[in-house]
């Protein structure tokens, strides 16, 4: 008799999830089983699964009926046998990231720039991705899941499944941090710094030795909130406010901040990302994150005459969770500021649909497949 | 008896250069000077004079009069008493790039990222530069000038001073090639690539192990002659036949070029240059070293999905102008190709609005202040 | 019935090869079996088969009976059901190089630096790597092997089987030069630079822009054959004649070279390899890809004074591979230089032991177990 | 009338300094003077002063009679002409590192390479730095000094003059860090952890997010003390217990460390420095800035194999320690630890030699020359 697992799949695009017993998976090769406790409610994923199709037409959707969730963690149950570094009971984050081991990129060992790039249980990021996603139709919505040994970082006793379930939105901010060349002394500016990834970017670059944090957003609660974490070291401004971010950021530095890593939310004007921009020293990296859209009017002359670079930041490699995870199994990160709020598997419309109420990027929506 | 030199002056902005003698100045500390045998007429030269003061207002000129002349190339003819590594009799080029030596970014060696980074002969690069314009009120059209040692290139003998004071524009585009980060066995697109920046990176791109250089412009002579100088690793795409650059690269690549150079003139419309971007495959960089003026429409979030950065470069420094240097006195680039347009001091005004009879990148546009 | 192939296998360590039928293997996941065409046979191969176990008890040969054969290339033949970038009748070379895609430092791309990181067909290079040899017990010495489709370089149709699998020592010296970090208008000093690694270096050096190639070996014919392929670029010495290559290097530098690579064979004594590193300038970087064993003298505290660096360096990626066919499909690169020595499979005892009469590095032996 | 300051000199190698009446010296240039109020007694100066011309009579000392003090911190007193970026007034540290401004590696920035490279008060790194020494023949041990506005550091407010004397140690390790790529979330071997290069190197590693600290030593006490800094990021271990620190290593991490600092006292056997190599994991770093001398017996076949490299590492920039200014000025390292024992400049013979009674690194040993 087949044994059967219950997941969460979206049969039509905009159609909300039903809860569904479909087959339990056996890992072959390199893949694992992972038991699914912890699944993280990025706050637009109910915007991936209404517009995807629609706003970016040549990237796929996994085939439907499909299960979706991004970032799961969970206890490794089952693995294939060619897996060499994990066994069942290992704690993981499972990355959606998928390379494919072939193109010329991955070949040398550049895994975020694969051609074929997609995020399981998500969506693909090229024209021809969709293979990688017919290769893994797993995402965090359901009880288990298969995923490639190398998507895996494994968890420290001191990180709850909840909190590494956050690992896809702070890992993003990490490597934004590390394509800054931020090193030990500089000064950050974050635009968007109470939200979902500015949270994270100011935890971790407190950590490497970013010595000025400068933080944007609207809400005063939430900035005073995010400065209270590290008074002598983050400073914030609110845009609400209706001053400009590029003349604050002058009155507050000589010259203009070392980086600057934009975390603004969708449908953002893109004003404030100008005002970053124009916020950078001479020499500066700004790094984008953020959800801005559109056709944004960039004085690329400007970015020339002072040397500047703008650097797209997409996610980050399961390695660099791997780090992430070191800092905060050894406390040198401390991610107790998340406040988790737990859906069961059944209540997952509610979760997807439920992300109004939240306090900024401090609040973490989990589905939980398993207990 | 105060000893004089000939010297071209503008006195007013947009008036004609006036010949005249002033004082020939002495070397200290770890100035030296150069007796000018050769000074580019850059093509932007004219535009600079008659606009700069209203384009980018906040950023100086020299103070008027002024000796401009970006360019130049000599002998060393007297040394200040700290001078170590030069003597007179050195055939030198004489980069304008000077930076400070006292903020932070000159202190770490981040020389071409200096806060008062200024062009001497030329303009300021920041609003604080006119300190260094200042200290360095000397360009190339005149019989001698004043620099700092750590702005010459030590010539090799096979290397003539009017093709050396071509090295501006070609370093400008070495610099771009190094950001581009294009190891051996690597694509690239130039935009502009018949132009005075577009040939260079070209001859650079070749001798660095660049395997394929996909090239744009508008004049399909000039586009065939820069084919010409490596037939199985150029190809070549003229906008004026009605063809997407992007489209060109797609179909001749495999997902798009690693690296592309913006090398385009002024005054050109922006969607060459966004074509450009779209042409790069994942991960990949763009680098502009082009006029492109204005606010482009860019698609922040396309770059940001894809991994890719642009990035602006401005000059070299003249370390970097060594390894050029070192790269024409070997053979390994061959620098012959240029067609020097050679005028007299007293011509100068001609020469500055005499370009328009030229070859595309090829004419070198000279004055040469002493023979 | 089984299907079988022809394989050259060792029993028992130190013993000849037995030509065998054994079974034809079946790719599975991401894998792909090729037809041999041609493997190298590497100068270093008989010592390895002798005397590993002797010399490196802590890591692993493949299990006995073995196939072993380092460098194969030929055509694809027959593909897993993962495999996205591959398909049947594509020329590839087979880089020998296994990596495990779980450990941290695969996880984040860095996959020469895998915890296991094994040669197939060869050895392992770490106590843990018996676990990829089990999973790759495939050399070249068969008329078919199983690779992974990482694993591959996809060959340019100007490029011969025989000169492909050249590219494990080409790859290696190609890799060396990365790590020297040699831009364009540098100077590189090769030790061993017309043996089967040098004559690579020096190959793939010209065609980065190296301007300058100081090398040193014994034979005075093999370098004069070495200095003939770039006479205004390379200069070479030989230790035979009683100078110190330190003493030589500062004779026709300005302060030492800033890079230098060690490609010595095996048993050469410590002094050669000593004086390349004395030959650095300040701030250079020694990159070691030879056979020196045993205890080096090295004054540490010169390298420390000097900010220099010793690099070790091991193999290169698929990906580099793919860089170089790249240079050498273009034209950037000419290595119709080498000499193929070519024996069938039943020959194969006779190629091990062969070596004797060849030209230096010029020489090219392969075993070609198809045709 | 001249006017004078109070200097210590040493008149003949071996010799006591003495106290003397010598001119003031007037800045000019891009020269600034600052009235010293600190200068740190480095624990190897005896050492230096009495065995430089013998242990490495290639590089020269500052001509005698000379001053020397390495590391001194105080006020701005006259700027020159040329001087942009520093004022009377302004509190610094002075690095007494001088590069030429004119060799290729000081034209593109990489001044830590000068091939001029010296110690101001101290002595030269190469056989052609007297030149440099000449130009400033100023160290710590007076009232005053002149230096190059390049070499200061802007002091924070929080941040004594004592504690900014001691920033040629803090910087030697802050740039090994540096140098060993050490990114949030990795480990680190230090040896010598409870030196005065140690501690520092624990404090800023740290600050930028090492997450494991593994410290050698001798000294139960000093090494508890440096453990107690971050108990749960920080283990130390005695090798005057017995073990091998390469076993240790491997029992506690997986694989090994990825960086490894060597900060060894003068007169340190060779063993534990060897010790410290073998304590990487492949593809680990190593880094030295510690005194250990002769010919260490290095087996390069294992860092060829292991893809690990053994990088020198001397002094840092002006700018690598303004950046260390922003870490103790923001609180994110606290250099509070460190007790200083002050000598009025009368009393610099006693200072020179009364450095054993220290508590190893945390003693911080000051001539006060001004107050």
């Amino acid at each position: 008799m087949t044994k059967t697992m219950r997941a969460a799949r979206m049969h039509a695009v905009g159609e909300p999830m039903v809860i569904e017993e479909v087959p339990l998976p056996a890992p072959t090769g390199a893949d694992v089983r992972v038991q699914v406790r912890s699944c993280n409610i990025v706050p637009n994923l109910a915007n991936i699964l209404a517009n995807w199709t629609t706003w970016f037409p040549q990237n796929p959707l996994p085939a439907l009926p499909a299960i979706f969730g991004l970032d799961p963690a969970g206890v490794v149950d089952a693995v294939g046998p060619d897996v060499v570094g994990f066994a069942p009971g290992d704690r993981v984050y499972v990355s959606p990231g998928r390379s494919c081991g072939a193109c010329p990129e991955c070949r040398r060992g550049e895994i975020m720039h694969c051609q074929h790039f997609a995020f399981a249980g998500y969506f693909g990021l090229t024209p021809t991705s969709r293979v990688m996603l017919d290769r893994y139709p797993y995402g965090g919505l359901a009880e288990y899941m298969l995923a490639p040994q190398s998507a895996l970082v494994s968890l420290p006793d001191n990180l709850t499944f909840h909190r590494a379930a956050r690992f896809g939105y702070l890992g993003t901010g990490y490597a934004a941090l590390a394509k800054a060349q931020l090193g030990p002394g500089s000064t950050l500016l974050v635009n968007g710094i109470s939200g979902t990834l500015g949270i994270g970017i100011a935890l971790f670059a407190l950590a490497q030795g970013v010595t000025t944090i400068l933080g944007t957003g609207r809400n005063h609660d939430l900035l005073e909130r995010v400065r209270a974490l590290a008074p002598e070291r983050i400073q914030v401004f609110s845009t609400a406010d209706g001053g400009a971010i590029d003349e604050w950021v002058r009155d507050v530095t000589d010259g203009g901040v070392d980086g600057y890593i934009s975390a603004l939310g969708p449908n953002t004007p893109h004003e404030p990302f100008l005002q970053g921009l124009r916020s950078l020293r001479r020499g500066g990296r700004a790094v984008n994150i953020g959800a801005t859209a559109g056709d944004v009017p960039i004085d690329v002359h400007h970015l020339m005459d002072q040397q500047q670079s703008l650097i797209g930041s997409c996610w980050f490699s399961a390695g660099e969770g791997q780090q992430m995870a070191a800092l905060a199994g050894s406390g040198a990160v401390d991610l107790s500021v998340f406040e988790d709020v737990v859906f069961e598997l059944d209540k997952v419309n509610e979760a997807i649909n439920g992300l109004e109420n939240r306090h900024g990027g401090f609040s973490n929506y989990i589905v939980q497949p398993t207990a």
